[in-house]
């Protein structure tokens, strides 16, 4: 499709679109297993070239996607074997998880809008520790290891007037913690993935993708302290789903002229800017799949003590 | 497109996409005027006859609709000019609005959903009086007509376990009020007319039609006193847009099998069901339109006093 | 202390208030026992005749008054040992919970008041079965027996125009459910007994109680079914406390005047009606007890399917 | 009362109760003054002296308390003439009000809990520019002097895990703002200042006020930019309306030894400590009050411009 860009915030399916040109790209290792317990598909893309970089729209970096097909079914509670995961694959990622650490969890998004209020819904669980531990020392835990934890829901910019970047900067210079994890609504190309897929990533969040697209870098670079980022596909890209309908037709048809369509997509289809797709339930499965993410976040802090 | 059944619930959709096969149509007639001072187009479209009724897929009544681009910009608070025509286009609507009446408005939707929570916002901001009225009598208002409105917002069926019918049905057996003004977010055929279109009805609420589906009839039939209906399309419904750039594309590509296509297209956007297309600053939308309704009622209200 | 009247929703005060006159009140049995893995206290008051019915201020009929102290403190979840208790007693006051049964769970008060959303609050964590039973049969659930329950958060009369009374009433006799559950924020006497009691009583709910008074009365004589009322004290009126404050210094200062003291009392405390007292953490207490109540209700509907 | 701490935010009532037993105390200045067309009457209490800020625990500065007893009851909107007020006395307060400006707004408190509401309900109605201005210019607004508004809502630190001033001055030092404007509910002594007073200030936040007490200090000491802080009592501290109540008697029962009374209040009251007492229309009257409080900074902010 050439210079078309199908946005995605799902490595997984940046690997998909670019493996159907080029097969065996460079710079770019995938390794898949199954977790036959917890029914859940783990990818691993590494990317590990700038090269390999570019060619995939995502930075250099391990991006870690489970595809787990019962988050979006309600069971009795919330997929704990599913937020088990998310802690083991979670930790892996974390820089010195053996060690005690500060982390700070910054909750991504927009809670007024239900598609963007992932990243301030799991904040809303997670259990804080970090001014416990600072008042009354780690005794209050009756542990001899404990994480500090603390969180931040730094909103939108429509409502702050400032960058969600320079709210976590300022933030992250004052109160130092070792480590950050990000949490954010993600924008998926298949439908299918939809609420069933959580990506884990070393890299941090780039500028540019997301539902709102409410923020500049959080990175190593930016922050100066590591930064995973952990999101959820909640919205497909509405001119993206639309052009996806269209490829399909295309390809079948082929006496269709490809570039007097694409130009056409391009300037007909500028409405569907800042638009986007998702399902009539998504209140109750955002409330679900944030409970399960924050749950994921409270069991790697816990297992990090003994 | 035979029987491809296209999604609206605007009446003054429904009927451009008929006219185009049939412009002169039977038993619907149109009337146009322009609020120049408002900047408001008022569409006034009257289907008198079952066989219209019909072939529009709307019930026989009046459906009024105000085209208001002004309403989706902020101005410095709510467009009251837009809530006084509301108000104005309403009171034509009321059986008996020169007498004192007890008015219950129900706020339809689903509070946790952004874009289907106009009806529960707009409910927030009414001048509730019955209760005062009826303990105080008249006097707490110092006039000599004083509507009693009360209001309801019955919720969605995935927490109630109930229809919304069931609820609005035995609350209006119980109040017995004299007339019921429904709100409800619409789905909407065209990008275009997303939060800048107001339609109001008297034909109440049909089965089938708005963003969650959630109710059945409210109607004189099945409440026993009159119903109108107010909305504003928040929605595309995400099959609707993608059948509408599909169609454009095949009537530029005549060698296209038409019915091949539509086909296929059943088949293949199943997965589109259940999904919808909204504005990524919906939030904000709503909050500013839900209050140009609502005191577009309250305006009503007061006016019918005097 | 003559006719100043100290207000409680509690049996179990008014019964100790009462007992320090007479403390052999005829017509009033007590029962008490202690449930030791639970580490809760149960005491179950029966009013058998009017004449105790007017001597306590509380209909006839059984209050059990569950006192769990971990209940006000976080633990890893939310208690579920505690809801387990709840469904035990909730189900021997249920007449017929051995049968299948359709059952209306009612959360009033007001969401927007954080000491008064222990109804609201509860009813969003119920498991809702009653449409999907309807539409799809008991098959839906694989069981035998599967209850309907549905749930209704009628708002608070300032936003409504109608008696919280009026709205159930009507929906009561449009879906005809075999019983109600209704769960309500209560006025306790004591802060000792803030967020860690719970009543639940066969009597329904009468005018007069609760944090914002908020309804007529809500019983089987009104109704036309059982109604048994979950409660938890969230707040206490603060003319309660001040009055008890001064009560506990007038004792030990025999030469004041007590009726001069009273009548001084009921003028110039007139400034603390519509006033209450809550603890500046009521956010999260009931976050946690709102959800130990709807888990109680969840089990005690799943124990009757067995 | 000698030791006994009466805790009140307003410094009006840290005078009067201080003038009581001196009533000249020197490094205190008081200006009287009533505006008939708003019907507001405003009181400046200027703390000139370390003895006299030592003897009124309130720092040194100027404190402005508007008394407004409209602003409790309805009017058809939310009383811009109290807005109008609270722009000039603020406009006094702020240095370099006269050019343009960078100015971060910052509501204090918790959302969760709703007399704590104040601030972050006041944020939610500002017109925050300095996105607008940065990213196009003042060319947006069309006008030649345009303040850049920004606004920040911290938590509270049981949710964040961090002080309220660490995220604070992070934000100011990440933004650099030319003036902070912070928002906050208050305790009163008096239940008759509940909700009809505001006070603003240009010592900042000390910590061991407010409501939920949810910082350490906000001032130009600790931030390096001028501080203005606007609050409004929603709150009577528990333990303060006991002890004004008993007070009240004892100064009518001579007889009573009030060293006794003191030590048995320090002791026998502790159960008070942590609970407030707030009236029970509290969600109606924030919502209402809040939006005077934006409204008066977005009309300052505006007045700036000319």
């Amino acid at each position: 499709m050439g210079n078309f860009q199908v946005r995605t915030d799902l490595a997984l399916e940046a690997r998909e679109s670019i493996s159907e040109a080029d097969s065996e790209l460079r710079g770019v290792r995938v390794e898949e297993y199954y977790r036959e317990k917890e029914d859940v598909k783990v990818t691993k893309v590494m990317i590990d070239t700038k090269n390999a970089a570019k060619a995939m729209g995502k930075p250099v970096g391990i991006y870690v996607t489970m595809e787990a097909p019962a988050m979006v079914e309600p069971d009795e509670d919330y997929h704990r074997e599913i937020s088990q995961c998310i802690a083991e694959e979670l930790l892996k990622l974390i820089p010195g998880a053996d060690k005690e650490q500060s982390v700070l969890v910054v909750g991504l998004g927009n809670r007024e809008v239900t598609a963007d209020s992932l990243g301030p819904q799991a904040i809303d669980n997670l259990f804080i520790t970090r001014h416990i531990v600072r008042e009354f020392g780690k005794a209050a835990y009756n542990c001899e290891k404990v994480n500090q934890v603390s969180s931040l829901e730094p909103g939108v910019m429509a409502r702050t007037g400032m960058e969600t970047a320079e709210i976590v900067k300022g933030v992250v210079e004052e109160t130092a913690p070792d480590v950050l994890i990000v949490i954010d609504a993600l924008a998926a190309r298949s439908i299918r993935r939809l609420n069933r897929t959580i990506q884990i990533t070393n890299t941090g969040i780039q500028p540019g993708s997301g539902v709102g697209n409410h923020r500049n870098a959080l990175t190593l670079e930016s922050l100066g302290v590591p930064v995973i980022a952990i999101g959820i596909p909640t919205v497909v890209d509405a001119a993206t789903i639309v052009s996806d309908a269209l490829e399909k037709l295309l390809e079948e048809e082929k006496e269709l002229d490809v570039v007097k369509y694409v130009s056409r997509q391009e300037t007909g289809f500028a409405e569907l800017n800042n638009m986007y797709m998702t399902g009539k339930d998504i209140d109750a499965v955002i409330k679900r799949v944030s409970f399960t993410v924050s749950e994921g976040i409270n069991i790697a802090m816990e297992m990090r003590m003994d």
